[in-house]
Protein backbone atom coordinates (compact mmCIF):
# COMPACT_ATOMS: atom_id res chain seq x y z
CA UNK A 1 0.00 0.00 0.00
CA UNK A 2 1.29 3.65 -1.09
CA UNK A 3 -0.68 6.75 -0.95
CA UNK A 4 -0.72 8.95 -4.10
CA UNK A 5 2.33 10.49 -4.98
CA UNK A 6 1.36 14.06 -5.88
CA UNK A 7 -1.18 14.75 -3.15
CA UNK A 8 1.10 12.78 -0.20
CA UNK A 9 3.82 15.28 -1.23
CA UNK A 10 1.44 18.35 -1.24
CA UNK A 11 0.08 17.49 2.53
CA UNK A 12 4.10 17.33 3.36
CA UNK A 13 4.90 20.57 1.77
CA UNK A 14 2.10 21.79 4.27
CA UNK A 15 3.00 19.98 7.48
CA UNK A 16 7.14 20.87 6.52
CA UNK A 17 5.99 25.04 6.23
CA UNK A 18 3.97 24.79 9.59
CA UNK A 19 7.06 23.29 11.50
CA UNK A 20 8.60 26.88 10.94
CA UNK A 21 5.87 28.99 11.80
CA UNK A 22 4.72 26.80 14.80
CA UNK A 23 8.45 27.47 15.86
CA UNK A 24 8.57 31.19 15.11
CA UNK A 25 5.81 31.28 17.87
CA UNK A 26 6.85 29.31 20.20
CA UNK A 27 4.78 26.40 20.01
CA UNK A 28 7.50 23.93 19.19
CA UNK A 29 9.69 22.48 22.20
CA UNK A 30 12.60 23.12 21.31
CA UNK A 31 13.45 19.49 22.45
CA UNK A 32 11.12 18.18 20.26
CA UNK A 33 12.45 19.54 17.42
CA UNK A 34 15.54 16.95 16.27
CA UNK A 35 13.66 14.27 15.61
CA UNK A 36 10.84 16.30 13.72
CA UNK A 37 13.69 17.26 11.32
CA UNK A 38 15.07 13.49 11.54
CA UNK A 39 12.33 12.57 10.74
CA UNK A 40 11.27 15.15 7.83
CA UNK A 41 14.66 14.68 6.20
CA UNK A 42 13.14 11.36 4.60
CA UNK A 43 11.35 11.56 2.00
CA UNK A 44 8.82 9.14 2.29
CA UNK A 45 7.64 10.62 6.18
CA UNK A 46 6.53 14.02 7.41
CA UNK A 47 5.34 14.81 11.12
CA UNK A 48 2.23 16.61 12.76
CA UNK A 49 1.15 17.90 15.97
CA UNK A 50 3.81 16.43 18.00
CA UNK A 51 4.88 16.81 22.11
CA UNK A 52 8.13 16.10 23.67
CA UNK A 53 6.92 15.42 26.98
CA UNK A 54 5.27 17.84 29.22
CA UNK A 55 3.93 18.60 32.87
CA UNK A 56 0.15 20.11 32.69
CA UNK A 57 -2.27 21.18 35.39
CA UNK A 58 -5.49 20.87 33.89
CA UNK A 59 -9.16 21.88 35.09
CA UNK A 60 -11.54 18.98 33.43
CA UNK A 61 -13.84 16.72 34.71
CA UNK A 62 -11.50 13.97 33.17
CA UNK A 63 -7.61 14.22 32.60
CA UNK A 64 -8.71 12.72 29.03
CA UNK A 65 -10.60 14.98 27.81
CA UNK A 66 -8.91 16.98 25.17
CA UNK A 67 -9.73 20.31 25.91
CA UNK A 68 -7.32 23.33 25.86
CA UNK A 69 -9.21 25.54 27.50
CA UNK A 70 -8.71 23.75 30.60
CA UNK A 71 -4.60 23.94 30.49
CA UNK A 72 -4.02 26.39 33.83
CA UNK A 73 -0.29 25.43 33.67
CA UNK A 74 2.04 23.82 31.31
CA UNK A 75 5.64 22.96 30.85
CA UNK A 76 8.21 20.76 28.94
CA UNK A 77 10.90 20.87 31.70
CA UNK A 78 10.74 19.98 35.41
CA UNK A 79 8.95 22.63 37.59
CA UNK A 80 9.71 23.65 41.09
CA UNK A 81 7.53 23.64 44.25
CA UNK A 82 6.64 27.09 43.88
CA UNK A 83 5.37 26.66 40.67
CA UNK A 84 3.14 24.50 42.32
CA UNK A 85 1.68 27.04 45.14
CA UNK A 86 -1.16 28.27 42.95
CA UNK A 87 -3.04 25.16 43.45
CA UNK A 88 -3.75 26.53 47.30
CA UNK A 89 -5.57 29.47 46.08
CA UNK A 90 -7.16 28.36 42.62
CA UNK A 91 -10.59 27.22 42.61
CA UNK A 92 -11.19 24.45 40.17
CA UNK A 93 -14.25 25.24 37.91
CA UNK A 94 -14.34 21.35 37.90
CA UNK A 95 -11.56 19.25 39.11
CA UNK A 96 -8.25 19.91 38.99
CA UNK A 97 -5.81 17.49 37.59
CA UNK A 98 -1.88 17.15 37.22
CA UNK A 99 -0.74 15.42 34.05
CA UNK A 100 3.05 14.41 33.39
CA UNK A 101 2.90 12.12 30.15
CA UNK A 102 5.90 11.44 27.67
CA UNK A 103 6.31 12.23 24.12
CA UNK A 104 3.98 11.81 21.28
CA UNK A 105 5.32 11.63 17.62
CA UNK A 106 2.31 11.97 14.69
CA UNK A 107 4.22 10.47 11.61
CA UNK A 108 2.80 10.20 8.27
CA UNK A 109 4.28 7.38 5.74
CA UNK A 110 4.42 7.16 2.21
CA UNK A 111 4.22 3.23 2.27
CA UNK A 112 3.25 0.88 4.36
CA UNK A 113 6.75 -1.05 4.49
CA UNK A 114 8.31 1.98 5.67
CA UNK A 115 5.47 2.46 8.35
CA UNK A 116 6.17 -0.95 9.81
CA UNK A 117 9.93 0.06 10.09
CA UNK A 118 8.92 2.67 12.23
CA UNK A 119 7.17 1.46 14.29
CA UNK A 120 9.72 -1.81 14.62
CA UNK A 121 12.14 1.03 15.99
CA UNK A 122 9.45 2.87 17.99
CA UNK A 123 8.44 -0.27 19.82
CA UNK A 124 12.18 -1.50 20.51
CA UNK A 125 12.97 1.86 22.31
CA UNK A 126 9.97 1.53 24.74
CA UNK A 127 7.20 3.30 22.97
CA UNK A 128 4.83 0.45 23.29
CA UNK A 129 1.66 1.79 22.54
CA UNK A 130 2.57 2.88 18.86
CA UNK A 131 0.56 1.88 15.98
CA UNK A 132 -0.57 2.81 12.55
CA UNK A 133 -4.08 4.74 13.47
CA UNK A 134 -5.50 4.81 10.27
CA UNK A 135 -4.59 4.68 6.16
CA UNK A 136 -5.65 6.58 3.47
CA UNK A 137 -4.42 7.21 -0.31
CA UNK A 138 -4.38 11.02 0.35
CA UNK A 139 -2.75 11.52 3.82
CA UNK A 140 -0.44 7.94 3.92
CA UNK A 141 -0.34 5.30 6.82
CA UNK A 142 -0.84 7.50 10.00
CA UNK A 143 1.17 6.65 13.23
CA UNK A 144 1.06 7.65 16.67
CA UNK A 145 4.41 6.75 18.63
CA UNK A 146 3.59 6.90 22.51
CA UNK A 147 4.97 5.63 25.41
CA UNK A 148 2.84 4.64 28.61
CA UNK A 149 4.59 7.51 30.64
CA UNK A 150 1.81 8.79 32.37
CA UNK A 151 0.50 10.02 35.36
CA UNK A 152 -2.75 11.76 36.23
CA UNK A 153 -3.25 12.85 39.56
CA UNK A 154 -6.52 14.11 40.84
CA UNK A 155 -5.11 17.74 42.71
CA UNK A 156 -8.56 19.41 43.98
CA UNK A 157 -11.79 19.32 44.10
CA UNK A 158 -14.49 22.16 45.25
CA UNK A 159 -14.48 19.91 48.66
CA UNK A 160 -10.75 18.33 48.90
CA UNK A 161 -7.37 18.94 48.24
CA UNK A 162 -5.48 16.06 47.64
CA UNK A 163 -1.07 17.15 47.93
CA UNK A 164 -0.58 18.54 51.21
CA UNK A 165 1.37 21.50 51.71
CA UNK A 166 4.48 19.30 53.85
CA UNK A 167 4.32 16.42 50.57
CA UNK A 168 4.42 19.60 47.79
CA UNK A 169 8.00 18.58 47.30
CA UNK A 170 7.71 14.93 46.75
CA UNK A 171 4.98 15.44 44.40
CA UNK A 172 6.51 17.76 42.55
CA UNK A 173 9.72 15.41 42.11
CA UNK A 174 7.61 12.55 41.13
CA UNK A 175 5.87 14.46 38.28
CA UNK A 176 9.52 16.02 36.84
CA UNK A 177 11.01 11.88 37.22
CA UNK A 178 7.63 10.88 34.71
CA UNK A 179 8.66 13.90 32.90
CA UNK A 180 12.74 12.63 32.59
CA UNK A 181 11.45 9.35 32.01
CA UNK A 182 9.61 10.49 28.81
CA UNK A 183 12.50 12.50 27.56
CA UNK A 184 15.11 9.44 27.99
CA UNK A 185 12.31 7.48 25.81
CA UNK A 186 12.54 10.25 23.58
CA UNK A 187 16.36 10.14 23.18
CA UNK A 188 16.57 6.77 22.42
CA UNK A 189 13.90 6.72 19.99
CA UNK A 190 16.05 9.32 18.18
CA UNK A 191 19.09 7.42 18.48
CA UNK A 192 17.46 4.28 16.79
CA UNK A 193 16.10 6.07 14.22
CA UNK A 194 19.00 7.91 13.23
CA UNK A 195 20.40 4.87 12.20
CA UNK A 196 17.84 4.33 9.36
CA UNK A 197 16.70 8.09 8.45
CA UNK A 198 16.88 9.59 6.26
CA UNK A 199 16.51 6.24 4.03
CA UNK A 200 15.51 8.33 0.75
CA UNK A 201 17.09 12.04 1.42
CA UNK A 202 14.67 14.93 1.09
CA UNK A 203 16.21 17.39 -1.00
CA UNK A 204 13.38 20.06 -0.58
CA UNK A 205 14.37 19.29 2.78
CA UNK A 206 17.94 19.38 2.99
CA UNK A 207 17.55 22.40 1.02
CA UNK A 208 15.90 24.27 2.82
CA UNK A 209 17.66 22.93 5.93
CA UNK A 210 21.04 24.69 4.50
CA UNK A 211 19.30 27.99 3.64
CA UNK A 212 18.06 28.07 7.18
CA UNK A 213 21.68 27.23 8.34
CA UNK A 214 19.96 24.44 10.73
CA UNK A 215 22.18 21.56 11.08
CA UNK A 216 20.99 17.96 13.19
CA UNK A 217 23.50 18.40 15.26
CA UNK A 218 21.85 18.29 18.25
CA UNK A 219 20.32 15.23 20.54
CA UNK A 220 16.82 16.01 21.97
CA UNK A 221 18.25 14.95 25.16
CA UNK A 222 21.29 18.18 24.71
CA UNK A 223 18.41 20.17 23.75
CA UNK A 224 16.26 19.11 26.83
CA UNK A 225 19.36 19.64 29.06
CA UNK A 226 19.95 23.26 27.21
CA UNK A 227 16.36 24.53 27.77
CA UNK A 228 16.46 23.38 31.54
CA UNK A 229 20.30 25.12 32.19
CA UNK A 230 18.52 28.44 30.90
CA UNK A 231 15.42 27.90 33.34
CA UNK A 232 17.62 27.27 36.59
CA UNK A 233 20.66 29.24 35.66
CA UNK A 234 22.49 26.16 36.49
CA UNK A 235 23.39 22.47 34.71
CA UNK A 236 20.75 19.78 35.38
CA UNK A 237 21.55 16.33 36.18
CA UNK A 238 19.36 13.55 34.33
CA UNK B 1 -2.18 -8.05 3.12
CA UNK B 2 -3.17 -11.28 4.42
CA UNK B 3 -1.61 -13.92 6.98
CA UNK B 4 -0.46 -17.77 5.70
CA UNK B 5 -4.15 -19.33 6.43
CA UNK B 6 -3.25 -22.65 7.71
CA UNK B 7 -0.51 -21.36 10.27
CA UNK B 8 -3.24 -18.60 11.27
CA UNK B 9 -6.09 -21.03 11.72
CA UNK B 10 -3.41 -22.72 14.43
CA UNK B 11 -3.41 -19.84 15.96
CA UNK B 12 -6.59 -19.09 16.18
CA UNK B 13 -7.75 -22.64 17.49
CA UNK B 14 -5.23 -21.63 20.40
CA UNK B 15 -6.54 -18.98 21.27
CA UNK B 16 -10.35 -19.60 21.28
CA UNK B 17 -9.21 -22.98 23.42
CA UNK B 18 -7.60 -20.64 26.18
CA UNK B 19 -10.42 -18.46 26.27
CA UNK B 20 -12.27 -21.48 27.79
CA UNK B 21 -9.56 -22.46 30.11
CA UNK B 22 -9.14 -19.26 31.41
CA UNK B 23 -12.90 -18.56 31.63
CA UNK B 24 -13.00 -21.76 33.67
CA UNK B 25 -9.99 -20.58 36.12
CA UNK B 26 -12.12 -17.04 36.45
CA UNK B 27 -9.08 -15.17 34.53
CA UNK B 28 -11.51 -13.75 32.29
CA UNK B 29 -14.01 -10.95 33.61
CA UNK B 30 -17.52 -11.97 32.66
CA UNK B 31 -18.60 -8.71 31.21
CA UNK B 32 -15.80 -9.18 29.03
CA UNK B 33 -17.05 -12.48 27.64
CA UNK B 34 -19.83 -11.04 24.97
CA UNK B 35 -17.35 -8.99 22.77
CA UNK B 36 -14.70 -11.94 22.71
CA UNK B 37 -17.61 -14.06 21.85
CA UNK B 38 -18.54 -11.52 19.24
CA UNK B 39 -15.52 -11.07 17.74
CA UNK B 40 -14.00 -14.52 17.23
CA UNK B 41 -17.44 -15.29 15.97
CA UNK B 42 -15.98 -14.39 12.52
CA UNK B 43 -13.42 -16.55 10.63
CA UNK B 44 -10.89 -13.50 10.13
CA UNK B 45 -10.43 -12.55 13.62
CA UNK B 46 -9.42 -14.07 16.84
CA UNK B 47 -9.13 -12.27 20.60
CA UNK B 48 -5.84 -12.91 22.48
CA UNK B 49 -4.96 -11.13 26.33
CA UNK B 50 -8.45 -8.45 26.86
CA UNK B 51 -9.70 -6.59 29.72
CA UNK B 52 -13.10 -4.72 30.30
CA UNK B 53 -11.52 -2.03 32.32
CA UNK B 54 -10.67 -2.37 35.83
CA UNK B 55 -9.36 -0.95 39.37
CA UNK B 56 -6.05 -1.78 40.44
CA UNK B 57 -3.89 -1.14 43.26
CA UNK B 58 -0.04 -1.69 42.59
CA UNK B 59 3.07 -0.86 44.22
CA UNK B 60 5.77 -0.31 41.74
CA UNK B 61 8.06 2.59 41.07
CA UNK B 62 5.75 3.75 38.66
CA UNK B 63 2.02 2.90 37.18
CA UNK B 64 3.10 1.94 33.63
CA UNK B 65 5.26 -1.01 34.71
CA UNK B 66 4.20 -4.24 33.98
CA UNK B 67 4.62 -6.06 36.68
CA UNK B 68 1.58 -8.22 37.81
CA UNK B 69 4.03 -9.33 41.17
CA UNK B 70 3.30 -5.20 41.84
CA UNK B 71 -0.68 -5.94 42.33
CA UNK B 72 -1.81 -5.38 45.74
CA UNK B 73 -5.81 -5.14 44.60
CA UNK B 74 -7.93 -5.45 41.84
CA UNK B 75 -11.38 -5.13 40.85
CA UNK B 76 -13.64 -4.96 37.50
CA UNK B 77 -16.36 -3.85 39.05
CA UNK B 78 -17.37 -0.81 41.45
CA UNK B 79 -15.28 -0.93 44.65
CA UNK B 80 -16.48 0.24 48.17
CA UNK B 81 -14.77 2.53 50.94
CA UNK B 82 -14.36 0.37 53.22
CA UNK B 83 -12.27 -2.53 50.38
CA UNK B 84 -9.94 0.92 50.34
CA UNK B 85 -9.09 0.96 54.39
CA UNK B 86 -6.06 -1.13 53.85
CA UNK B 87 -4.11 1.78 52.37
CA UNK B 88 -3.99 3.28 55.72
CA UNK B 89 -1.83 -0.06 57.03
CA UNK B 90 -0.14 -0.86 54.14
CA UNK B 91 3.34 -0.20 54.01
CA UNK B 92 4.64 0.29 50.35
CA UNK B 93 7.88 -1.38 49.36
CA UNK B 94 8.08 0.77 46.36
CA UNK B 95 5.15 3.35 45.37
CA UNK B 96 0.93 2.80 46.14
CA UNK B 97 -0.34 3.88 42.78
CA UNK B 98 -4.78 3.95 42.33
CA UNK B 99 -4.89 3.08 38.91
CA UNK B 100 -8.63 2.70 36.73
CA UNK B 101 -8.62 2.09 33.33
CA UNK B 102 -10.85 1.69 30.39
CA UNK B 103 -11.38 -1.83 28.39
CA UNK B 104 -8.12 -2.78 26.07
CA UNK B 105 -9.51 -5.38 23.17
CA UNK B 106 -6.33 -7.36 21.58
CA UNK B 107 -7.52 -8.51 18.47
CA UNK B 108 -5.84 -10.47 15.16
CA UNK B 109 -7.23 -10.30 11.93
CA UNK B 110 -6.60 -12.23 9.00
CA UNK B 111 -6.32 -9.34 6.56
CA UNK B 112 -5.41 -5.99 6.33
CA UNK B 113 -8.74 -4.56 4.86
CA UNK B 114 -10.65 -6.23 7.92
CA UNK B 115 -8.31 -4.77 10.45
CA UNK B 116 -9.20 -1.42 8.88
CA UNK B 117 -12.90 -2.11 9.32
CA UNK B 118 -12.64 -3.22 13.03
CA UNK B 119 -10.32 0.19 13.19
CA UNK B 120 -13.05 2.36 12.33
CA UNK B 121 -15.64 0.98 14.19
CA UNK B 122 -13.18 1.18 17.56
CA UNK B 123 -11.94 5.26 17.29
CA UNK B 124 -16.21 5.52 16.21
CA UNK B 125 -17.19 4.29 19.60
CA UNK B 126 -14.52 6.32 21.65
CA UNK B 127 -11.49 3.85 21.52
CA UNK B 128 -9.56 7.06 20.08
CA UNK B 129 -5.88 5.15 20.99
CA UNK B 130 -6.59 1.79 19.02
CA UNK B 131 -4.34 1.40 16.33
CA UNK B 132 -2.07 -1.48 14.14
CA UNK B 133 0.58 -2.38 16.71
CA UNK B 134 2.59 -4.71 14.30
CA UNK B 135 1.88 -7.31 11.42
CA UNK B 136 2.82 -10.61 10.74
CA UNK B 137 2.72 -13.15 7.88
CA UNK B 138 1.87 -15.97 10.82
CA UNK B 139 0.09 -14.20 13.27
CA UNK B 140 -1.62 -11.69 10.88
CA UNK B 141 -2.49 -7.98 12.15
CA UNK B 142 -2.60 -7.06 15.43
CA UNK B 143 -5.12 -4.65 16.76
CA UNK B 144 -5.26 -2.97 19.97
CA UNK B 145 -8.40 -1.50 20.79
CA UNK B 146 -8.05 1.24 23.79
CA UNK B 147 -9.70 3.93 25.12
CA UNK B 148 -7.53 7.08 26.89
CA UNK B 149 -9.80 6.50 29.69
CA UNK B 150 -7.28 6.40 32.54
CA UNK B 151 -6.36 7.77 36.09
CA UNK B 152 -2.84 6.66 37.66
CA UNK B 153 -2.89 8.27 40.85
CA UNK B 154 -0.18 8.20 43.95
CA UNK B 155 -1.84 6.95 47.38
CA UNK B 156 1.34 6.10 49.59
CA UNK B 157 4.87 6.27 49.78
CA UNK B 158 7.22 5.12 52.35
CA UNK B 159 6.74 8.73 53.79
CA UNK B 160 3.32 10.35 52.76
CA UNK B 161 -0.19 9.45 52.09
CA UNK B 162 -1.95 11.35 49.72
CA UNK B 163 -5.56 10.05 50.03
CA UNK B 164 -6.58 11.75 53.66
CA UNK B 165 -9.37 9.86 55.68
CA UNK B 166 -12.31 12.18 54.98
CA UNK B 167 -11.75 12.03 51.43
CA UNK B 168 -11.79 8.50 50.97
CA UNK B 169 -14.97 8.55 49.93
CA UNK B 170 -14.89 10.84 46.90
CA UNK B 171 -11.57 9.59 45.69
CA UNK B 172 -13.52 5.99 45.59
CA UNK B 173 -16.45 7.62 43.82
CA UNK B 174 -13.68 9.27 41.22
CA UNK B 175 -12.29 5.93 40.52
CA UNK B 176 -15.72 3.98 40.04
CA UNK B 177 -16.91 6.72 37.51
CA UNK B 178 -14.06 6.57 35.41
CA UNK B 179 -14.47 2.37 35.39
CA UNK B 180 -18.18 2.92 34.77
CA UNK B 181 -17.22 5.38 31.81
CA UNK B 182 -14.98 3.10 30.38
CA UNK B 183 -17.52 -0.17 30.64
CA UNK B 184 -19.75 2.19 29.02
CA UNK B 185 -17.18 2.56 25.62
CA UNK B 186 -17.43 -1.15 25.70
CA UNK B 187 -20.81 -1.19 25.33
CA UNK B 188 -21.04 1.07 22.45
CA UNK B 189 -17.63 -1.03 20.92
CA UNK B 190 -20.17 -3.77 21.39
CA UNK B 191 -22.86 -2.43 19.71
CA UNK B 192 -21.39 -0.88 16.67
CA UNK B 193 -19.48 -4.41 16.01
CA UNK B 194 -22.65 -6.47 16.24
CA UNK B 195 -23.36 -4.39 13.24
CA UNK B 196 -20.78 -5.78 11.36
CA UNK B 197 -19.94 -8.80 12.89
CA UNK B 198 -20.14 -11.90 12.03
CA UNK B 199 -19.23 -10.74 8.39
CA UNK B 200 -17.92 -14.24 7.41
CA UNK B 201 -19.30 -16.79 10.38
CA UNK B 202 -16.25 -19.08 11.74
CA UNK B 203 -18.26 -22.27 11.75
CA UNK B 204 -15.71 -24.00 14.46
CA UNK B 205 -16.89 -21.70 16.74
CA UNK B 206 -20.11 -21.24 16.04
CA UNK B 207 -20.32 -25.50 16.29
CA UNK B 208 -18.62 -24.98 19.60
CA UNK B 209 -21.28 -22.25 21.38
CA UNK B 210 -23.62 -24.75 20.41
CA UNK B 211 -22.44 -27.47 22.22
CA UNK B 212 -21.08 -25.03 25.11
CA UNK B 213 -25.04 -23.72 25.14
CA UNK B 214 -23.66 -20.77 24.95
CA UNK B 215 -25.76 -18.18 22.57
CA UNK B 216 -24.58 -14.43 22.18
CA UNK B 217 -27.54 -13.25 24.19
CA UNK B 218 -26.25 -10.76 26.67
CA UNK B 219 -24.74 -7.01 26.31
CA UNK B 220 -21.17 -6.42 27.94
CA UNK B 221 -23.58 -4.00 30.22
CA UNK B 222 -26.11 -6.20 31.09
CA UNK B 223 -23.42 -8.85 31.92
CA UNK B 224 -21.53 -5.88 34.16
CA UNK B 225 -24.81 -4.88 36.35
CA UNK B 226 -25.43 -8.45 36.59
CA UNK B 227 -22.03 -9.13 38.23
CA UNK B 228 -22.76 -5.82 40.30
CA UNK B 229 -25.88 -6.89 41.49
CA UNK B 230 -24.29 -9.93 42.45
CA UNK B 231 -21.86 -7.98 44.59
CA UNK B 232 -24.01 -5.49 46.43
CA UNK B 233 -26.71 -7.70 46.72
CA UNK B 234 -28.95 -4.46 44.68
CA UNK B 235 -29.35 -3.09 41.69
CA UNK B 236 -26.68 -0.67 40.57
CA UNK B 237 -27.30 2.44 38.57
CA UNK B 238 -24.94 3.43 35.89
Amino acid sequence: MRAYRSEWKLRKEQAWRRIWEDLEIGYIDRDLLPILLLINADSELYTTSSCSGRIVFVDLDYPWERDETGIVFKSHVPITPSEVGFIYHYRPYRKLWAVASGPIIHVYCYTGKKAIEILTAARKTGFKHSGIMYVSKTRGIFLELVTGVYVAQLVKTSNAIFIKPEDVNSFVGLLNSVLIEGKKRLQRLYLELSKILPEKPDERVSEDLKNRQLALNKTPLEAFIEVCREKYAKPVQI
